[in-house]
């Protein structure tokens, strides 16, 4: 029997937990669940004999030792920068592994060893880093076989609360770690790529400069750049293209509220507000906003952020109570992004009927034979129920389906890899249909930006 | 014969060498000038036969200690950084050290080991901080002294250019390190007090929240506020004040058309340009603006930031010719702050004939008796020339007068310090008038906010 050891049995793991004891039955497989918790990993087993749960502190070396000796490959589910001590030990015990994060430095340290072990550590397998990078390089690989020069790549995924369980007036609720989400753009300008003319955007200007884009039978979405696109160019193969876009998708008007919390500070997490503990939702507002008693709150922000009084985005910070003199902060030496999350999360937090649902869409402009051409690529997946979410179908699945690949000898190359070759995204996107993951395609008009004079 | 080594022969200690040069006819003493250049330590004596010049790397170490052990009292006018080895050999071999720097930790860490040795660091003993602690606290102390207890302290100072140098829309021009002020605000929140109402503002929001203020005789200023300013609450002694305030003085309509750089993303230096190099000021400028080949540089750049074309803030930008398609950047993976502070030179450095002007403003706001009182201070100094510029005098002066004060046991408390003491302060702001920089005190109504209502 081959062993699959899972690390990590939170919310994302559900799918892919679900996935592998369904297969463990026809597929000689045993499925490890280690987790914290023995009994949120036993609670995942549910009756399937091939399987079993372990307490697991992967910071407690002999049990982390163990458990890996054990297994033939690791999925490691855990926050990415508690990957690398499992990495190790898989180098050294000769284990596969596979994650959902992106390869960090630590981890692409270990490419060589893992070559010389034979062994294939697939990283940034899951939606997004993952199910990104497979759709795109399946159309990109085929534009090229065909003939095709790259001249454009835009690629946009959001994850968002389902059309049906849209009930506030931001059509957004947190479906994933509402931490990353009030954080989101900070840490560097963004940077992309324009028919030949870069362009950078520093985070006080992010939610500002929104694309649109419409998807069929989904509507229209509003994207913000995500962070470093120009880095892509050269991991998908694309260095002389001209225009290499990536961005996060929002429902439209999302980021044009969202930016008066950057304007204001309130996403910041460098400095602690002292007696924040003692603050109302009003006084927290009013740190950020001049010194005026005798003015109120709503009329000062309203002025400093140009806000008209019959705009629908005051509408929206009246939705989430910012101005509330009675309802406390109660968190101590806080952040004013901890303060935010808190504020957001009593307004956006899931109702327990609640469906979350992702968005991609890819956009690919090539040329052949003197003629521009112009794919694009969408997918749109709800959630079953907030088990199943569409979040942890389209994170765990294809992490599970990899491991298994791996163990079946499917995929083979080894050292630190992410999903980019045909080994690894053919049979995967494939096998990601049957579970209503796909993609649907369409040829468009050429649109580019302005095809007939590129001058910046 | 009592030695003095200066470390550190450049710009800003033209003042300090001079004063210690003159004294050292009647105070007996020996200047020692160390400097990298040897050449440019030499320069300085001009013919005082009391001094001598030397070659001096302070990573060197053997260099380092010769010259230190040599010393009764060591200055450094190293950039802040450098201090610390220095500092170690001053504890090492006994001797008193001088610095016009902020204490940083590792400088504090030496409290303990200087005070068992007797020995005096005194630093932030030039003009902000320096000039700025001492006149603060003579007030500071006879309020209370006088039975007053401190309701408010605002504290402003700037290096501006002389009225009568003042020459281009932005009435500024670079009278000190180039790179602090295109850098200046970054590194955090700016946060203070008024009216016992803590206040945060991002650093993209820095300049568009200033304070003005008017000086007799030198008309209107404004002030972006100043980092952290709620520190100064303990350091001056003044923990439950209601307003504590520190600013930066530019002359009016400076910050407003400083924010365009800011809010571009032109400040930012934590990343690099690709191709930087041969891109002209127009190119660089098109970075940060929206991709759209088929409309100017100029019309996004007003639009973007929302500048009609008749607001005196559009000729600012042009004078600094951000727009000119021929002259090119010329630098290597450079920076957007690098950049833009090449394009700011072309523009903002001074004439051999250009002077300097320091501006230093403080408010204090008590109660005594019931009734509240306001007294406002304010010191305005014009440089001599190039050499003597108001900078060098205000930074070089008070170090020299503390050194030599230290030799002279005038100032005896031992440790750590900054010149919050009367020791220190009394004789060196005295000492200071006979060199013209001195202050201008009046009584004026309380002001405050609001003194009937803080509601915030």
């Amino acid at each position: 029997m081959r062993n699959i050891l899972i690390i990590g049995a939170g919310r994302s793991s559900s799918s892919l937990i679900k996935y592998l004891l369904e297969k463990s039955r026809t597929a000689d497989l045993h499925i490890c669940i280690g987790d914290v918790s023995k009994e949120a990993a036993a609670q995942k087993i549910q009756g399937y004999e091939n399987a079993s749960a372990i307490e697991l502190d992967v910071f407690i070396k002999e049990a982390r030792e163990a458990a890996i000796q054990q297994a033939d490959v690791v999925i490691s589910m855990l926050p990415a920068r508690f990957h690398i001590e499992v990495a190790k030990d898989c180098v050294r015990f000769g284990k596969h592994m596979v994650t959902a994060s992106y390869i960090s430095d630590e981890m692409k340290a270990l490419d060589e060893a893992a070559k010389e072990k034979g062994l294939v550590f697939m990283n940034e397998i899951g939606l997004d880093p993952g199910i990104d990078h497979m759709s795109a390089m399946q159309i990109i690989d085929r534009i090229k076989e065909d003939g095709g020069n790259m001249l454009l790549f835009e690629s946009f995924c959001g994850g968002l609360v389902a059309p049906e369980s849209d009930t506030n007036l931001w059509n957004y609720k947190f479906t994933w770690n509402p931490r990353n989400v009030v954080l989101a753009g900070q840490g560097g300008a963004s940077m992309f790529i324009q028919e030949g003319t870069y362009k950078y955007i520093p985070y006080h200007k992010l939610f500002r400069r929104t694309e649109f884009l419409t998807i069929n039978g989904s509507g229209k979405f509003e994207a913000y750049a995500n962070r470093d696109s120009l880095k892509y160019r050269s991991i998908y193969g694309l260095e002389d293209i001209k225009t290499m876009y990536r961005g996060t998708v929002r429902k439209v008007g999302f980021s044009r509220a969202w930016n008066v919390f950057v304007q204001l500070g309130m996403t910041d997490d460098t400095y602690t507000i002292e007696n924040s503990e003692h603050l109302s939702y009003r006084d927290f507002t009013n740190l950020f906003l001049a010194y005026s008693p005798s003015d109120s709150v709503e009329l000062k922000f309203r002025s400093y952020l140009k806000i008209d009084q019959d705009d629908l985005m005051w509408e929206k910070f009246l939705e989430l109570d910012l101005f509330n003199a009675s309802k406390k902060v109660g968190l101590k030496n806080a952040t004013p992004a901890q303060i935010l999350q808190k504020i957001l999360m009593d307004s956006w937090t899931l109702e327990s009927d609640d469906k979350d649902m992702i968005v991609m869409h890819h956009i690919f402009g090539y040329e052949k034979d003197g003629t521009k051409h112009q794919i694009e690529s969408s997918m749109v997946i709800k959630g079953d129920d907030q088990t199943y979410t569409a979040m942890a179908k389209t994170v765990g699945l294809p992490v599970a389906m990899a491991a298994l690949a791996i163990l079946d000898g499917k995929i083979k190359t080894p050292g630190v890899q992410l999903p980019i070759r045909k080994e690894v995204y053919e049979p995967i996107l494939k096998e990601l249909e049957e579970y209503g993951i796909l993609f649907h395609e369409k040829e468009v008009p050429y649109l580019g930006y302005n095809p007939e004079s590129v001058k910046g």
